[in-house]
Parts: C-alpha cells; structure tokens; sequence
C-alpha cells in the first residue's frame, strides 16, 4: 500500500550505537557510540539490548536537542520475546510508546508509523526506533553461546546495534517523500538458517510494487537499499526481479555493508538493527550530503519464531519501503 | 499524547472468535463463532491461534462486505513470541501488514494506528485486530499445560479469542473520535502472577492524563472500560484514581465481563484477545444500540516476557486509551 506523506516528513536527527563487531567493520567511525563491551555494562545481554536502546536515544535527543518531554511519540521495537530490549529500554522515559513488531522490517515500519503520525497531524514530532543484539538473538533463535554450534554457509551475522531518528515536519537533511506497507510474502521457505532466502520474494514484491504505484523505474533512484538479505538473499532478489524486467544495478543490502567480507559473518549482516545503524551512520549522511538525491530504503523481515522454527512451519517474510531524498529533492515538487 | 481524530474515524463492523471457556461465561451467546476445541482443529496450538485470527478475519470482511483485496492495512498483533499467531494467521492474505505488540494493549493500540492512517487520509480503510490463546500464553508465560501447576489468586485466565474491527472514515454505528497513547509505567511490581497490580498505574496515568487533556470528568462518560485488570488490578486502579480525586463510579474491567466469577477464573480474564472480543461482542454494541452514547476503551498491557519474568525483572506496563461514541454523538460537535 503506498501511502503518501503530503507534507514530506523530516528526519532531522539520526543516531546510532553498535557493538565491537560492527566497529570492527567498514562502518566503525560512523556510529555515534561503540561498546566494546558485549554486555554494556549490565548483568545480562537483555538488559544490555535495553542499555544500549537507552544510549542511542540519549544521543537522538543530543543531537535533535529535544528533552524526553518533548518527544510525542516513540515507536519502534526489537527481537526479543514480547519486544523487551524495547519495552525495559524506554522504561524511565516519558515518551508515549506504540510497541512495533515486523522482525528486521521494524526500521521500516516504524518511520512508516512515525511519519503517518507526524504528517497527519496527530504529533508534532516522533523517534523512530529499531534494535538487535547478537548474543539476545543468537540465545533465543538458535543455540546457547556456549554451544559453539557451527554456522551454515546461508547463516547471516545479527548485528549487534540501535539506530534512533528523529521525525518531525520541518528541518533539513533527509526527508520521506512517501512510503510501502507490504503484505506477508511465504514462498515456502523453512530453513530458518537462510532467511535472506526467504525475505528475497517480500522485498521483490514490494520493490515491484512500489514501482508500479508511482510509475517509476529502479533507475530513476541513486540507490535501493535493502535489509538484511545478505548475498543470498540479494542475488535471489536480483533474480526475481529481473523475470520481471527489472535490473537492479543501484542495489546495495545493509548486511553487506555492516561487516566486510572478511569477518566471517557467513552470508553477512541481519537483525533488526542492521538496517537501523547502516540507515543512521551510512545512507543518510550520503542523502544529507546530497551524494544521493532520492534512495529506496527497504526493511525486510522474517516473520519467524523459535517455536515455529521447531514446528517446521515456513518463513513469512515482509517488506516495508521508505522513500527518502535529500531536502532540495523537496522544493523541485 | 491525545490523539485528536479530525473527522472521526468509524469503526463499522466487528467480529469476534473465542473458545469454549468464554463460550461457557456471560457473552457466551454474542460471539461470531465459537471454537468447542482448544486446537481448531489443527495440530498444534500456536496454528490453532493462527487459525482463529484467520475465522474472525473472514468474519469481518463478511460483515464489512469486502473483499480481502479491499482492506487496505490490517495492523494487529497478539502475546506469542514475534508474534507468528498473527503473522501466520494472515499469511495468504494479500493485505499490507503492521505488526504491533503492546501485550494487552495492543487492541487500543491498533485501533489508533488504523484510526490514524485512515483520519490522515493515508489509506481507506484498516482492520484492527488483537489475539490470544489460553494454551499458547500458559505454555509460553508460564508451565507446561500438563504439569497443572496450582494457580494464586491474583492469576488471571488467559481469554481464548480475537478481535478484529474494520475502521473506515463513513458508517454507522460507532465512531472513535480521538484517543490516548500511554507511556511506560513501572512500579517495580515482579510478580508475573499479579499482572492486575502491575497494569493498574498505567490505566490510572493514562486515563488521568486523557481526562486533564481533554477537560473533562471520569462522569462524563457513559462507562470506562479497562482491558483486563482483573479484580485486583481493578481495585488498585479506583484506589489510585480516588487519590486524585476520580472517583471511577463507572468502571468495568473486560476480564470481569467475559467470565464469570463461578468460572474458576481467580481474579478473571486477561490477555490480548480479552478487551478484543468484548470490545467487539459486548461495548460495540451497546454504544451501537445507543445504550451507552460516549464510552472510553482502554487496554492495559503487561511489558514482560518469560524470560524477563526468570530474570527477575519488574513489569513495564502500558496503557492505551479510546474514546468511542455513538454515531449521532458525531452530529452534536
């Protein structure tokens, strides 16, 4: 469904905190703050999701230079069972809280929310929010740590990191022009150790729609990033779309950017803060600075759970697309 | 936050789908369907869940009189992990998805997010929808079923059942003229059997909140309807509102309404799908009738998972309210 900000929305302010690995990549310097310390400081790596969510909206409010008071809403969520990191994270903040739940298409969802509220009129103002954790989403999802269990070739690497962004009407850098709800995409796929393979038809479905809703073509924008589809995911993508006649040359996919290729991460980076912290620390300075005039950001999600990995049930994924251009891009309308 | 509805937003038909204990209790007779086995027939309970989110739905496009292609976001959510119930139960649907999760809070939250999208203009029409299931939450939350683990008297029985509300801008009936996003209370309560307690200083804040923001008296209303704060939780809330001078003479809590007290419920119903299906099978329609011309909804949800609950932590809570009118309420503004 594409849905049309009439007003376009700012987002005025972004921040990011990350773990060791991701410092250890391409996009070390970028983050607002690094915790080399897997459990940031805390006495479990729940309480450390929350810790570093806590962090990443102290730095959102820094530097949109709001008090907690100011924020109208918050909306964002997690991996967690019952989006806790979530929930313990803004515990102590005053915000009004719409608790978000579309897996590693959270990022998407969420500005997606935040920007209706703004634009309609509802809110003067919003924070978007998206985070993971490895160690809270290796524990829940796969295996104890400690069981070192061998990782599959398909497997992707959870980032580890919480990006926050700031949403409100005016202000320069960044601005989201219009937007996709996608629908549950499951062609079938059950292997929960290759997700990217699962996602890879919900963002093909939600590219090609999007294209369709605003007459459009792939070409017409600097750059279409997705999730987390990982290499595998990405190539399918690239596959399924090109049966359609799209050729997706400006594509780049977030969890190939978090980490290179030389960290051992398997298919490469994914979780709900993957896309968080390369939209926070990578894709919009590149629009703010206007190397990039109009990107798609499109947040893929795979709507699994443990329990139904175990059922061996198939893996609905879903795909939500923001259209993001720099603030001049605002005044050729 | 007071969320204002410029024009008001319908909320033009209503299903509702439980099981056999709340078949057995005082709504019994008002529901669409009713379920006899705790499975529906499938082979375990999360497909069971998934599938009764899948009756109400096609229950409501049956009352709404569309088509599954004319929805055009459905936003919802319920209490198991990632929440798969919901995204399992409208897989093979081809509507836009937002998946929301405020535990029991999450029906009021849903009928915001759809009230906002379709009060912006931003789409047609939405369908809000809230679930839960006694069998996938106790096995979940709590201890396998089998074990038949004594429960305390401040417990609350999971309702078996679901919600789902069609929210256009045109129609009859009822309509949500604006509405009430809370923030997270918590009063460091951590005892996961006593979620009453721990919910009730979200209900009194944002209830108390909404009546400041609008200036009016809890009198003004018909009845205040809380999600399920059971007994305990319903005691504490008018305890606490009294100290602020609300004296809550017309309050019900769902739990309390969808069993009865010879029910063997300890202290009555809970869970998402509690406010959901006597929203949709008791509230709706008497505010339809014009029994009750202006009421307030508003759900209360418990922020914790299972493995909050073994940490040790408190129970972050949540409350969101919803102001519905009688139809010809519209005409008087």
């Amino acid at each position: 469904m594409l849905i049309e900000f009439k007003n376009g929305v700012c987002i005025s302010a972004r921040a990011a905190v990350a773990g060791k690995k991701e410092a250890d990549g391409p996009l070390g310097n970028c983050f607002d703050e690094v915790c080399f310390d897997d459990y940031f400081g805390c006495e479990n790596w729940e309480n450390a999701e929350s810790e570093m969510i806590k962090r990443t909206i102290c730095h959102l409010m820094h530097k949109a230079e709001v008090k907690a008071e100011d924020i109208q809403l918050f909306a964002g969520g997690d991996l967690c069972n019952q989006i806790t990191s979530t929930s313990f994270g803004i515990n102590g903040f005053p915000f009004p809280f719409l608790g978000l739940y579309n897996a590693c298409a959270t990022m998407a969802e969420s500005l997606l929310v935040c920007g209706m509220a703004v634009d309609g009129g509802f809110v003067k103002n919003a924070a978007a929010s998206s985070s993971s954790h490895f160690c809270t989403a290796e524990r829940q999802y796969r295996t104890p740590l400690g069981y070192g269990g061998k990782r599959t070739p398909t497997a992707q690497w959870t980032v580890t990191g919480c990006g926050c962004f700031f949403v409100e009407k005016k202000g320069g850098g960044a601005y989201m022009q219009n937007g996709y709800i996608g629908s549950v995409v499951d062609m079938g796929i059950v292997d929960a150790t290759n997700m990217g393979a699962a996602m890879a038809p919900a963002a093909a479905k939600t590219i090609s729609d999007y294209l369709k809703a605003t007459n459009t073509k792939a070409e017409d924008y600097d750059a279409i990033y997705t999730g987390d589809l990982g290499q595998i995911g990405s190539s399918l993508l690239k596959e399924i779309l090109l049966k359609e006649n799209i050729d997706l040359k400006n594509h780049r996919d977030c969890g190939d950017i978090v980490y290179s290729r030389e960290q051992n991460v398997q298919a490469g980076g994914s979780g709900a803060g993957c896309s968080a912290v390369v939209l926070a620390s990578h894709i919009l300075p590149k629009v703010e600075r206007g190397e990039e005039k109009n990107i798609l950001f499109v947040a893929t999600g795979a709507l699994l759970s443990h329990s139904s990995a175990l059922q061996g049930e198939s893996i609905p994924s879903v795909a939500h697309l923001v259209k993001i251009s720099h603030w001049k891009e605002r005044e050729d309308k």
